[in-house]
C-alpha cells in the first residue's frame, strides 16, 4: 500500500486530486488540517471536528512536548488516544515555534536551546531530541526539525540557515530510522525552506526531494511575507518536487490561499485562521469574510451566510451570533469555529470535484467572483 | 389542562413528584433548571441542554433587556426563538440584578432606577415596566418584580422591604393582567421574601398564597445566609403554600441543597453552580465535588467520575481534562459544564425515581454517603 495515490492531474494548471493512506485515516487531498494545537481544535469536539469531514488534524510538538509532556502523552498510547481523535494527526516539528521565542531562545549547529514560555525552564530542541519527542507524540506523520527564518531575510542568512536545515534534516532521518522509520506508523516528512530566493528554494526542493522522505512541505511561507510571495515561491517549488508524494504547504492559509495553493500543486494545508479569526469575529462565507461585531447584523434574521447549510447557519441568525458575541460568550466561539471550519471544509470539498471534472480553474475562477476579489495574474 | 399535575406524595418527609405542563415543554419535576443568563447556557449548545433531558431553562431580564434589549428580542418572535431552544423557559425579574448592583441604583415605591453596568446608561424596572419587558422576551413563566433584600438585613428593613415588595406583586398582577395575563402564554409567578425572619416568612408566604398566581417562588435564600438557615426557611415556608402550585426554590444550589429542598416540598430549582463552577475547574461527581486543577489527576487515565456514564467520561480520561484547564482551553469549559449538567440531571432523575416509589428520604441519605457529607438534621 503507497501513503499517497494521485488519482487525477488537472490539464491546464497543477492541481491534483489524490488519497492519503494514513496509518489512522484515509485522507482525500487537496485537504486542509485544521490547528490543535494544545490537543484541541480551539472550541471544537472531536465529535465535530469529525462530523465536518476533516480525518488529519495538527498538534503542536512544541506546546505538547511542554503541557502535558511528551513522554506523558505516550504512556497514555500517544496524542491521537490521549485527546480522543479516531482521525489521522500530524505534528510540526516545533521549529517554528521556539524560533518565534527571539529573546529566549538560541542556535547552534547542535540545535535550538530555548526556555519555556510556561515557567522558564530552559530545553533543547535538537533534530535527535525532535525524532524522539514527535515519535512519543505518536502522529500519523511528523515533520522533520528545519528553521523556518524570518521575513525578511538576506540571502546570506538564508543561505546558512538552509544549509544548516539540510543537515539537521539528515540527522532528523538518520534518528527516525534508528527509532524504527516509516515502520512504526510515523511517517517523517521532509521540509523545503530558503526564504524569499529562488535559487535557494530551487536547491531546497532538489535536496529534500534526493532524501528519502515520503511526503515533503513547503516550509516558511506565511511568515510576514506579501502574498504573491508565497505564491511565486510555492509555483516555483512544487515542479521540483516529485509528483508521487504529496506536498503540504505549511501554516496556510486564507480561502482564496488554499486555491491558490492547489492551482500550484499542492495538496495539503495547515491554519489557525478559521478557528483564530472565528474567535475574534471574523466569519468566512460565500459573500467573502465578515466581521459579526459589525452593526448591520444587530437585526439580522438570517444567518451569517444564507447559502452555507452547515448546523450553525441552519440553526441560528446572525443577530444571535452577534450578540453571543458582543455578550462574549463561548457558545460565540463555538458557533462561529463550527461555521468557519465548515466553510473551509465546502470549498475543499468543490476544490475536490472541480479537479475531478477538470474544471478547477474555473472553480477558483467563480470563489474569488463571490468573494469580491480580484483573481491574480499567474505567479 | 391545569399547569401542574402532583402526581405522588412522598410518605414521610415533603417530596413531591409531578409534571408542569407549560406552553413550550412539559417538565417532569422535581426539576433542576439550567441558566442561561445571556441567552445561552454558557459553554452548551441547546442541543446539548435538551440531550441531557433538560426541557426548562432560565434566562435573566436584566441583562437580555440591556443586551440585545427585549424589544429587538420580541421582534425576533422571543427569546426561544431567538436564541433557538426548542423547550420552555422562565425569566427572572431582574430585581436580584439591580438590587445587587448597590450604588449604581436607587429604590423608591415605584421601582428601581440604575446604571447600566454596559455603558452607565440610566433606567427604570417598576413592577409594570417588568412586566412588559418579561412580556416581551415572552418565556413560559415569568416572575414578578421584587426586593430580594441582603444577608444580614434588620427585621425592620426586611419588614418594609417585604411590605413593597407585596405592594409590586400586585402591581405586576394589574400589569400582566392587562396585558393579556396567563392566558397570552407568560405564566407570572409570585415570590416569597421575609429574609431570615420567620414571622415575615409566614406572612410573606400566605400574603403570596392568597394572590392568583400559578406557581410561587421562595426568595431571597442562597444571598450568603448558612446553609441550615435556607433549609430553616424553605421548611417553614413550604407547609404555608397551596399544595397545587408548583414552587419554585430560587438560586438553589448545590447537589445536596437540591436534595434537601425537595425534602421539604420544592418542585423546581435554578442555580449558576453547575455551569460556573464547571468553568472554575469544580466537578460534582458521584464520589463529590473535585477539584480538576488538583495535580492527582495528571496521570488519571479514568473519567472524572467512574460512575458517570455521560459522554465526557465515556469518551475522556481525567487526565486529559485537567490538561485542557491547566491550558485554559475552552473545550474544558465545554466538557466541565457538560458533565456538570449530566450529573445535575442524574441527581434529579434519581430524585424523580426515588420519590416514584416513596424511598426518597433513602435516596438522599444514600447520596450524602457517597458524597461524604454528614446528613443534616431535620429543620
Amino acid at each position: 500500500m503507497s501513503l499517497f495515490t494521485l488519482q487525477k492531474s488537472a490539464s491546464s494548471c497543477q492541481a491534483r486530486r489524490g488519497e492519503l493512506q494514513l496509518p489512522r485515516a484515509t485522507v482525500q487531498t487537496p485537504a486542509f488540517m485544521p490547528v490543535g494545537t494544545q490537543g484541541t481544535v480551539k472550541a471544537m469536539t472531536f465529535d465535530e471536528v469529525w462530523e465536518l469531514g476533516y480525518r488529519l488534524i495538527l498538534g503542536n510538538t512544541y506546546h505538547l512536548y511542554l503541557r502535558p509532556g511528551s513522554e506523558r502523552v505516550a504512556r497514555f498510547g500517544g496524542l491521537p488516544k490521549f485527546i480522543g481523535w479516531d482521525g489521522a494527526m500530524l505534528t510540526d516539528s516545533g521549529g517554528y515555534q521556539v524560533f518565534s521565542l527571539k529573546d529566549l531562545r538560541k542556535i547552534t549547529e547542535e540545535g535550538v536551546t530555548f526556555r519555556s514560555t510556561l515557567d522558564g525552564s530552559k530545553h533543547l530542541f535538537s533534530p535527535e531530541r525532535v525524532m524522539e519527542i514527535e515519535h512519543e507524540l505518536g502522529a500519523d506523520i511528523i515533520m522533520a526539525f528545519d528553521e523556518c527564518p524570518p521575513y525578511p531575510a538576506t540571502w546570506q542568512y538564508t543561505k546558512d540557515s538552509l544549509d544548516r536545515t539540510l543537515r539537521w534534516e539528515e540527522r532528523c532521518l538518520a534518528r527516525h530510522n534508528a527509532l524504527g522509520g516509516d515502520s512504526t506508523g510515523h511517517l517523517l516528512f521532509g521540509i523545503v525552506q530558503g526564504g524569499s530566493y529562488d535559487d535557494l528554494r530551487a536547491q531546497s526542493a532538489l535536496a529534500v526531494s534526493a532524501m528519502d522522505f515520503p511526503g515533503i512541505a513547503i516550509g516558511g511561507v506565511s511568515v510576514g511575507e506579501p502574498v504573491e510571495e508565497m505564491r511565486r515561491i510555492t509555483a516555483l517549488t512544487t515542479p521540483l518536487l516529485p509528483a508521487h508524494k504529496p506536498r503540504y504547504l505549511m501554516g496556510v492559509g486564507t480561502p482564496s490561499d488554499l486555491l491558490d495553493g492547489i492551482y500550484y500543486g499542492i495538496d495539503m494545508f495547515d491554519c489557525v485562521l478559521p478557528t483564530r479569526m472565528a474567535r475574534n469575529g471574523a466569519l468566512y462565507t460565500s459573500q467573502g469574510r465578515i466581521n459579526i461585531s459589525n452593526a448591520r447584523w444587530t437585526d439580522e434574521a438570517g444567518p451569517i451566510d444564507p447559502e452555507c447549510d452547515c448546523k450553525v447557519c441552519r440553526l441560528h441568525s446572525a443577530a444571535y451570533l452577534r450578540h453571543l458575541h458582543q455578550s462574549k460568550e463561548i457558545l460565540y466561539s463555538r458557533l462561529a469555529t463550527y461555521h468557519n471550519l465548515a466553510y473551509y471544509a465546502k470549498v475543499m470539498e468543490g476544490a475536490r470535484a472541480a479537479i475531478e471534472q477538470d474544471t478547477f480553474p474555473e472553480y477558483r475562477r467563480a470563489c474569488y467572483a463571490t468573494w469580491g476579489l480580484a483573481l491574480p495574474p499567474d505567479a
